[in-house]
């Protein structure tokens, strides 16, 4: 069994860790000109953009802030942001934002020093040239977007959701500071903590798991299992903030290593055809894709449960069995699924019965992430998880 | 508490990844031209070298190999080696060996692209540009030295050892194939896998461990645990040498996030003055250090405790407490030491009751590790740590 682990060039962490970004581009090899800072219009009026520009200024480091709504970009919406800004003599790019915010600067900072379209780069380890130097900075935890070498691009013609997968997309420097996640809203609190979980644990329960992925993984998953419920319900408990934070980064860092699998692969037509954010559609999936494979997984899920286990303890839950065994963890998680409201009905987004044999086709079209599930599921087993989530088997 | 973390561009870990070294350096945005190889007369006796060249003809890539024989180089015997090969036009160095081999190829690949001389770069991020990139190959487990940004360089005349900290000497590859530790002799097994605890210990319990730092000490410490005696008993077991290597690979990665504390200050200069090694110096002080400070890491220790538990119980160790304490922890230690044949006796390498203020003064001069330790030592209690391995309390 070969690992091969990569990450961000630096890993800064910590409350506060976001007002020294400045002093470190400072400090780089070829300190930057002129940097891009890139960040959604709610992220701005907070004051975060212009926090950073003035500790650029005070650097001698010029900045422009571009302010973006987007929700998990298209090629074109990338192609059409490129335009806007590759003239401009940036030498760096910073993302502030969540997942969506992440890739999109992922990508722009490769689409800038390649001649090839967004497009062109879909697959693995298709971009050819370096890109600029980015950094990264989550304000969800998330989808550990800031550790790993992915970024999701939405296709409307093609009803699909497609990753690019590239070493050339880890930043330089990706910063964990949980002050900019206190205003996380409920609801994106609730799916993208349930994504960062799902993300570990498929690493952990996936065919390419092995020791570096491993120790992330279940670090992972002990420290959401006990920040998950607390960040929900206090937003403003930074240490919450903070080890979901951590969780998520080191979830990202599982990811990068060993790989996500059939919840994943489930989610991406979900997000295609009918416009379930990437945090929702796993969170959704996850108890249920679990359970149809139990039989296969429950060894690896019972280590697992060890570690909720520490998590849940150490944040003072109460009623957690000293040996918790693989069905106990997915007790927990449908528990999670109901005090985090995560939906467990697919007729709000307009899924039809009639839709979901062609759900379970795309899905295990999905080959690069189905090949690492432990069980090979067939279409109509696919299927059937979907239909779990329809409301006469939900109701 | 800010956490700040880097390591090696890309670890490559598993039996049989050291082939695939010469088709990673090929695949490079900069492709070597011409490599050269540094590794000791016994590794290349065993053809290690040989291997590694061959698959580098076969990318096109010429190499050289200097075969050096070196136990912790001073700084005037970097200079030398460089002078050998500065005029060489070799464009990366890879490192084949134990610590000292790799330490001597960090220095070697930042004094080549550096005016300054080896021993202006002492101290933290001296080193003024970047050096040629480095492949590091550990075969010990071990320094960790292949995920750290330290090389320990020994001054003679003042019989001090004083390290080089840069962010420059983290490697572009490091490559853990636990193939190349199944030689190593039983002392060396022992010395170094009790250093490599040592690293993950000091950094969990010393004032700068951090959510990061802790994950891969308790990782290293669950993992070294379990193979320690099973890796020094039975060396040709590959199981027991892959968690060995995992295990010194983690503890350099907590400790390139937290740093050592008060065992390395006291190890320094028995290196220095009466020649004791690294890894042997460590492991005769681990237990004496931690039980004179005992009351400040009792609550630390016993989470260690925990992690060391996980890996003896994986290794089918007996008689293990179901909750064992930081009591348990000093015996399990003491045992290893016991069972590794670790020596507990300064004199054999000379050393005086009369030199034992000296040592102490120096060791207190260690400002940048003592400064990390729990417990603020006097000069007169470090002289009672030394007194413990002196014949005279040991018999």
């Amino acid at each position: 069994m070969t690992a091969v682990f990569q990450t961000a060039g630096t890993l800064l962490a910590g409350h506060g860790s976001f007002q020294s970004i400045a002093g470190r581009l400072a400090a780089w090899d070829n300190k930057p000109q002129r940097v891009l800072v890139v960040t959604s219009p709610s992220l701005a009026a907070a004051g975060w953009a212009k926090t950073l520009q003035n500790g650029l200024s005070v650097e001698g480091i010029a900045s422009d802030c571009l302010t973006i709504h987007l929700k998990e970009p298209t090629a074109e919406q990338i192609e059409d942001l490129n335009r806007r800004v590759e003239r401009e003599p940036f030498d760096a790019y910073v993302g502030v934002g969540g997942g969506s915010i992440l890739d999109a600067v992922k990508l722009l900072s490769v689409r800038r020093t390649n001649f090839q379209p967004v497009e062109a780069m879909l697959g693995v380890g298709k971009v050819i040239r370096e890109g600029l130097p980015t950094v990264l900075v989550p304000t969800t935890a998330g989808t550990g977007a800031e550790v790993t070498p992915n970024a999701i691009v939405t296709l409307p013609d093609q009803e699909l959701k497609v990753g690019v997968v590239s070493d050339r997309l880890y930043p330089r420097l990706a910063v964990l500071d949980p002050e900019l996640t206190l205003s996380l809203p409920q609801e994106a609190t609730a799916a993208t903590g349930m994504d960062a979980f799902t993300h570990a644990l498929e690493s952990y329960l996936g065919k390419k798991a092995n020791p570096i992925s491993d120790m992330y993984a279940l670090e992972s998953i002990r420290l959401i299992s006990g920040s998950l419920v607390r960040s929900y319900e206090d937003g403003q408990s930074l240490s919450a903030r903070s080890d979901m934070l951590y969780g998520s980064a080191f979830g990202g860092m599982a990811l990068a290593a060993a790989g996500t699998a059939a919840i994943h692969a489930m989610a991406y037509p979900l997000g295609g055809r009918f416009g379930i954010t990437h945090g929702t559609a796993n969170a959704m999936l996850l108890p249920h894709v679990l359970e149809a494979q139990l039989d296969e997984v429950r060894g690896r899920l019972e280590a697992a449960a060890a570690a909720m286990r520490q998590g849940l303890s150490g944040a003072g839950e109460d009623g957690i069995p000293i040996q918790p065994g693989a069905d106990w963890a997915l007790e927990q998680m449908a528990d999670w699924v109901k005090r985090l409201r995560i939906p467990q009905d697919l007729t709000a987004w307009g899924v039809k019965a009639a839709d979901l044999p062609d759900l379970a086709e795309a899905a295990s079209k999905v080959t690069r992430l189905m090949a690492n599930n432990p069980k090979a599921f067939t279409v109509g087993e696919l299927e059937q998880i979907y239909r779990r989530l329809m409301p006469a088997k939900n109701a």
